[in-house]
């Protein structure tokens, strides 16, 4: 069995949802939000920093955000988002040694690349199914939700692609992409816990 | 249930056989080859074209292929290639109106992209893997299965470019990627099934 499956995802599209199903099915820990508080305690640097650049690239130019994050914050010959990077990619790995994790986002499918019997899902769904859950489900967007999801996916991308060097949802980055406007939340959950169970 | 499925693949990934396998478990017809027939009949283009430039772009320049073929076989306004495309588009339509029935490869998944009832699939694998099915199953490769392979998947990569204007395997085209070197055949079509049972 698969013993760490890690899920990225695109904004609006319920990949949380199905990470903490997947891990309920399968009795795995589920690490998404105590990656931050782990990060944090080892690292020394606050939960707020480690949420705002830990996943998303600034919402302006990257590089200028870094500088000035890093200046602000008196940064060494790394900047914050390295910093950050660091940090939780070691967190992240420490998860994967104990085994038996379903862990979210934060490109985990990169950092841990070469772990064997671990398995890297993308969950993405169509721009309406995701409008829908971002207004009806997390109570966000305001009057536009689409440039929300849009400008969350812009981020995640540029910061995937600034510490991977590859193309966030790139099918060839992943054992199984799944669409869950269409398919379902319980059913990927599913679906992902059956392929986990088999290998 | 969905009606129609189209399964594209990269070449080696066992894509036919999983197409088969699940058009066998949903008592589904399958269409592979017999588009080329039908195309044919209805169009009067010879079958050997129209596997030639079906589903790949030429191995040199699709341009100068394109415009030797069309010139050699006195083509009209109308490329050799834009001839076969639309002759196999017509017969893909029919076949999809005829309902429950799984098509592989062709642009299936964009020239049915209106189509509700409709399911589309890629499947992929690593190189080894793939390297593995060509050398073994296929008997195909010689000395350099690896060349072959990525010239077969640069042609339909081309091929899919030119027709759609969409990237080829690019995940957010489907509704299931599937990394059958990973999964496995079998598993990979027992899920396409499911899926298509529920929706």
């Amino acid at each position: 069995m698969a013993k760490i499956i890690t899920i990225s995802r695109e904004f609006g599209s319920g990949g949380r949802i199905i990470a903490e199903k997947t891990a309920e099915k399968l009795g795995f820990r589920y690490y998404d939000k105590e990656i931050i508080n782990t990060a944090a305690e080892k690292s020394g640097l606050s939960k707020n920093i480690i949420r705002e650049v830990g996943e998303y690239a600034s919402s302006t130019s990257s590089l200028l955000f870094n500088l000035s994050i890093s200046n602000t914050l008196g940064g060494g010959n790394m900047s914050m988002y390295d910093s950050v990077f660091t940090a939780q990619s070691k967190v992240i790995k420490q998860f994967a040694d104990e085994g038996n994790c379903v862990i979210l986002g934060r490109c985990a499918d990169y950092i841990l690349r070469d772990y064997d019997e671990c398995i890297h899902i993308f969950i993405r769904s169509d721009v309406q199914s995701r409008i829908d859950r971002i207004v009806n489900v997390y109570k966000e967007g305001g009057d536009s939700p689409e440039k929300l999801l849009r400008e969350k996916d812009k981020r995640r991308r540029v910061y995937y692609k600034n510490y991977t060097g590859l193309n966030w949802g790139d099918s060839g980055n992943y054992h199984v992409v799944l669409d869950s406007g269409y398919i379902g939340v319980e059913k990927c959950a599913e679906i992902i816990a059956d392929i986990a169970k088999i290998k």
